[in-house]
């Protein structure tokens, strides 16, 4: 880790050095415009050296056949280190047999839609949702039906009048440090889900790759797959290490499509390497986190609002009565320097929310960033004749 | 390169000692069994210690946004470092813009039904052809219709016959070194195909992952892309890295779907070190192929006849009048110790065939193989009344 050490000038001079040399949209430095939308890690942040001794530990190691074909659900040795990681980290127990390697949490929603799905099956979601989870359902020829979303976790009575109306195959779900929200589904709730799923015969999908970067101390309910039923099996939990160590590895854990990336990954699990850098990077984001609360408390208006996220990467704002996300947008994007993802990009209904990601800018830019949507904000207020007033 | 020096007690001490390691299937020693059905790289012979350098000087830059989320295409170095690449090796220009990084060829094939094909389209495939193509056509609910393959590739005839019944949107073809025919597809008929292509408006696949490892000095003609009319980009090449470095490096070329494995493998292209893997796994090929094709002369009863492959993996034997693939297989794996790929897996009307793959076991082994397999022809020629005769 090398820490929240980034500035404006440093990043300035990276974006115009490297600026297409990987990455599909790169952050601007904040001097240009902070881009809150971005649902990325922070690049100086990851464990380049930790992925460097993994990887020349595992290519110092002399057996051919690592380099052969693997195994669709990958190599034994990884899917136990990953489970006893998973036991300990999970407080639950996880068998190296109940885990497949996947080409990231995308891989793993679109084999999960391969296999249990087929044209025209109709799929539950939250509303709102992770935004990307749609094009794999249209890949599928899929009917997403949405379902709003309680503080702690989907409406359990509509989601009743729903299964009156719909025989859905699949439930999709982000049960903890939900995206966009930044909520998580109670314990009570994730029984009753189970408890639907096995009288209804869906599978739930749990896309738990928020589950490890929790904060520190907070009491979160244990995976979705604790409440699974003996033997019912109805709970898939879709994982990933592009947060917890790189998105370039590509690999998730739920048919082993990359043994080389495996060999690396187990080895960070077995030196230490993904348990510090999951340490590492929780206290980055709470750091983050923080000052993102504190600067939308210091320059908002008090007419928005947000909740409070128990960790992952984003929280969602509610603007102020009349103010729609699409306006504020174009005035912050056009006159302010800043960026966001409006509420109409994850769900019906959310037009007046706002989705602010703290994973990828360092705590300075994030209140720079929070201090010029207040600007476009108020903008648009006095636009509507509304009085913008700061709570601080 | 290590060259071929396994024997059969190192390779069974390895059986023993690393049986589940890795590998999917793993090649019995040949005190054990033969397997000349498995189309692998020999493990002792994969470039380790190549890719161990590549991988530590990539590992050594010092850009933490090669470890972000990568671009769908595969990043842009990587892409024109193979680019130059192939335009060398091919003998024909190949832009960086036309390629794609897949998820090794299965991936690559994945990818095009997915974008190319709906459920209930039709499939042109040559007969024989790749059996692992036909689980990827039936994930997509194509319908195959195969059409009989020539010496000098598909048959026109039957291809202009079929084109009357069906409207094919794409034409699966494996155009050198073919897969299980070790045949190659002739210029004259890849220009009459392209023809064809576009004036019924189909693609045609090239599965072309045997270009690069045909014989030194065979006269070939160059990628089916290069008989494409201008414009018309109605050929797609699938390219991979599975035979020509490594198959657990699950990168073909057409989505980067791994862009840490995408800068290793650069880094063999920039190095030198694919090149150099290229003409030494040729050499043993070209070797082994040869040693077969003595074993067969020597061993075989004369009624037996085979192809001359001009490079790839296998070599398809038609059996003496009577003999069906899978009563030799049963014999062979009963009481010979010697397996292979029966003509039945490979299309229909092949049951007087076998395939025998000469890229996994060492020229000692791939000879007592043929003798074990000459040994259950034999057996059966004797029960059905016929005099085994070898031809040496």
């Amino acid at each position: 880790m090398q820490g929240d050490n980034r500035n404006g000038e440093d990043a300035g001079e990276i974006a115009t050095r490297k600026k297409i040399r990987y990455m599909q949209t790169k952050g601007p430095p904040a001097s240009e415009q902070v881009n809150l939308r971005l649902g990325y890690p922070a690049p100086l942040e990851l464990p380049v050296e930790g992925l460097r001794k993994a990887t020349a530990a595992k290519m110092a190691e002399d057996d051919p056949e690592f380099f052969m074909y693997g195994v669709p659900e990958g190599f034994l040795e990884f899917r136990e280190s990953l489970a006893a990681f998973l036991s300990k980290e999970y407080g639950f127990s996880v068998s190296a047999d109940d885990l497949m390697a996947v080409n990231g949490s995308s891989g793993g929603l679109d084999l999960i839609c391969k296999v249990y799905t087929q044209g025209g099956d109709v799929v539950f979601t939250e509303n709102p949702t992770y935004f990307l989870a749609y094009p794999t359902f249209r890949d599928y020829d899929l009917n997403p039906v949405e379902i709003p979303l309680d503080e702690d976790g989907v409406n359990i009575e509509a989601f009743e009048e729903m299964l009156l109306k719909y025989k859905p195959k699949l439930f999709y779900t982000i049960p903890v440090a939900h995206n966009p929200t930044g909520r998580t589904t109670s314990a009570e709730k994730r029984k009753r889900i189970v408890d639907l799923a096995v009288k209804h015969n869906f599978k739930i999908v749990a896309d738990e790759v928020y589950q490890l970067l929790c904060f520190e101390g907070v009491d979160i309910p244990p995976p979705f797959a604790a409440f699974d039923h003996k033997d019912e099996h109805c709970v898939i939990s879709i994982g990933s290490f592009s947060k917890i160590l790189a998105p370039a590895l590509r690999l998730g854990w739920l048919q082993c499509l990359n043994p080389v990336i495996c060999g690396i990954v187990q080895k960070t699990i077995d030196m230490g390497i993904l348990k510090e850098n999951i340490v590492a990077t929780r206290r980055a984001l709470f750091g983050r986190c923080e000052r993102l609360r504190a600067s939308i408390r210091k320059y908002m208006p008090k007419e928005a609002s947000f909740e409070e996220p128990i960790g992952g990467y984003f929280l969602i704002v509610k603007l102020p009565q009349g103010i729609k996300s699409l306006d504020l947008l174009e005035e912050a994007n056009k006159n302010h320097k800043v960026s966001f993802l409006p509420g109409t990009s994850f769900g019906k209904g959310f037009d007046g929310y706002i989705r602010l990601s703290f994973s990828y800018y360092c705590e300075d830019d994030i209140e720079i960033g929070v201090k010029r949507i207040a600007d476009a904000l108020n903008v648009l207020m006095r636009k509507q004749g509304q009085p913008a007033t700061a709570e601080a």
